[in-house]
């Protein structure tokens, strides 16, 4: 019987970011991650250490847990973590499709699943070089590959600096096929701390002015809405 | 020859709300409407006191100055108001998308174009009641059928109430066809004072867990970002 690491499931809240912004979302995070991003936000679904604080759940689990907190409604599940990738998400995109739950997953690109054709939309997020990962460009068109048939999918990439701006212009050429969503990097992710609200809009406007001011005109800049309207609480 | 009252033609800068929500865009604000919204955030588009303030354009004089402004590099233009659809666009939009110019338009529904078929995106916004105004839902719908052929129709509503939610309820079991923006509303418009950013994403917060709470997982929920960005500033 296939079980899960599970970081957390909370919702129904709108996604933050990205090509679903603003849509109803149960988010289901999943524990592990081949990365180690200098910046990572999510840190409790990454490392090892908070292990012990995730939940072993078999795919009815997850979907008992969706359905008690959508009330039973169908909405969009959004799987993230973590890499989602890297455990097999299958039966609970069956389950759930079944009973109308659309799925999107957000991954880096680093390990494809067959799954990936099931999704609704499959968010592909290569971290830029800020993070301190590489990305092997051989696994990401994998991914693709393996996404086809899902609904759409998009390419999303985090930008702090001049640095990474430059390689997400390359990205973009890489993979034109791909709508893609820039959004800025926030160096502020401890949770016990609160978000600057007016840095954050800064950083915001520098996407903006560097992107408009480039004549590039093919990415949507979006910010992390969650980090504008939450700072870094989790589970919400 | 026919000429247009265009109050501003401002970007390029990214798109702040709805369907189009971070996309490059320069914005075209025709001068003059039909109604007289209480909370209506561009009075300076609208009452006729402005006017003065309003140039007299050719549609080749606006694309021109839309291809300055983006260094001649076709990307998404958004006519929008006052209420653009009581003038005649069609030129303009003949001339863009020539040159590979993409058109949004957004409007409240009250009058029909047959220009709204040429357009990659129409956006309804009927005004809910805290507005003051009364939908007229055969118009809204005759606009509709003139927009048959242009890329996607989608509506958006303001919501600064309880009252507003209901009637934003109603308007969607009335139109389930068209994917649906809710956006809480902005009380302050004055762009003399600065916004509050915490009360607008406490409003916001009220929305989501307004729809969340709701059950109501089919509207997508997002904020004015560049009231968020730029306060009530205009030209931005
Ligand atoms: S890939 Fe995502 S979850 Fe993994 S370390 Fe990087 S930011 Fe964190
Ligand atoms: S329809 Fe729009 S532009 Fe016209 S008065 Fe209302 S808010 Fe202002």
């Amino acid at each position: 019987m296939t079980t899960l690491r599970i970081a957390e499931i909370f919702g129904p809240t709108i996604q933050g970011e990205g090509a679903l912004i603003g849509e109803p979302t149960v988010f289901v995070r999943a524990g592990g991650c081949d990365y180690r991003c200098s910046w990572c936000d999510s840190m409790h679904a990454v490392d090892s250490a908070y292990r012990h604080d995730w939940a072993v759940m078999t795919p009815e689990d997850v979907m008992a847990e969706v359905r008690r907190l959508s009330g039973g409604k169908p909405l969009t599940v959004s799987i993230s973590g973590g890499n989602p990738a890297i455990q097999d998400f299958a039966p609970v995109i069956a389950i759930g499709k079944e009973e109308g739950y659309r799925f999107a997953c957000e991954t880096q690109g680093s390990v494809s699943q067959p799954w990936f054709a099931d999704l609704d939309t499959l968010v592909l997020s290569p971290k830029p070089p800020s993070s301190g990962e590489k990305t092997d460009w051989h696994k990401f068109t994998r991914c693709l590959h393996q996404a086809k048939g899902c609904g759409q999918a998009v390419m999303k990439i985090v930008v702090f600096d001049d640095t990474d701006y430059a390689w997400a212009k390359a990205a973009a050429e890489r993979h034109p096929e791909l709508p893609l969503y820039l959004q800025p990097g926030n160096p502020e992710v401890d949770p016990e701390l609160p978000v600057d609200l007016n840095q954050a809009t800064d950083r915001l406007l520098w996407l903006i002015e560097k992107v408009t001011g480039d004549g590039w005109f093919t990415p949507r800049v979006l910010p992390q809405l969650h980090v504008l309207v939450w700072g870094n609480k989790r589970g919400v």
